[in-house]
């Protein structure tokens, strides 16, 4: 089973962490919430809180098998940080399973790691994504190499949810 | 005296439009908020309420002298509207002044505007601009070809007072 690093902070995009987590868990995988420090809560923008089980400085991504980056205004604050972006880079330069959905692209950008890669976001950030040096797939999830999926809106749940649990299967 | 189109939305950086505002209006120059649409009160991650004077389907680009973008999360809403982003394309295509703070360069990234511009913006969106053409400076403000101005955060806001009023004191 997997433990998956999901970098989040305040302003996630409620849905977009609920529902993934609940899917992954469902599968027998376990997700570790990482932010600048360990104990604090974050909220989403709908008012769901979240409790942070590590701090940045405390992880390592060879400790984990998998990322989840959760949308919202989230992953631009979190990408601010550049200890969060080098954490973020580790996973894609080791492709290990990255999965962003909405804004959460947003730090692969900043990570500089779509580079001829497909991808899938949220409107606001298709042209960053093409910028990016992405190709930009309008549809509901896009799985790449196996090893990057990304998803479009909260919408897109079932499909991003169904695509991640089946990737960390084939592994 | 320039009739100044402001094109923000709900989660605006709260200082980030009222200081600009007080300094244009001290200066004699009018400021036109806009958004979805005209009548709507938007609020500030800090709680200030604007009302929204027009909205984006009733305006042109004619009617106005220069065009403002306040930061926060604002931007990031406004340019998943294709009107706006138009919009906001028109001024930059037409050379007329253009400031935008923080997050504001977002809406000039999706326009398709600041290939071969020389811009500054917040820190999580420097490989957004980078990516998008435009050389990015790490400066409280910078002044591109006498047209566009563009600052970092609020702590830059008296460097970028200062620039809007002399741009337009100057045409």
């Amino acid at each position: 089973m997997a433990k998956i690093a999901t970098v989040i902070t305040d302003m996630f995009e409620d849905s977009e962490f609920t529902s993934p987590k609940e899917a992954l868990e469902a599968a027998g995988h376990q997700l570790v919430t990482i932010d600048t420090e360990a104990g604090k809560e974050v909220k989403g923008k709908h008012g769901e809180t979240v409790k942070i089980d590590k701090g940045i400085d405390e992880v390592k991504d060879n400790d984990f098998d998998a990322l989840f980056i959760p949308g919202g205004f989230s992953p631009d604050i979190l990408r601010a940080d550049d200890r969060v972006v080098a954490f973020v880079k580790s996973f894609m330069d080791d492709m290990k399973p990255t999965f962003a959905i909405c804004h959460g692209p947003q730090l692969l950008i900043t990570a500089k790691t779509l580079n001829g890669r497909d991808a899938t976001g949220y409107k606001s950030i298709q042209v960053d994504l093409e910028n990016a040096g992405a190709k930009f797939h309008d549809e509901e999830v896009f799985v790449c190499q196996k090893q990057l999926v990304t998803s479009r809106t909260p919408d897109d749940l079932p499909a991003f949810n169904r695509e991640i649990v089946n990737l960390l299967a084939s592994k």
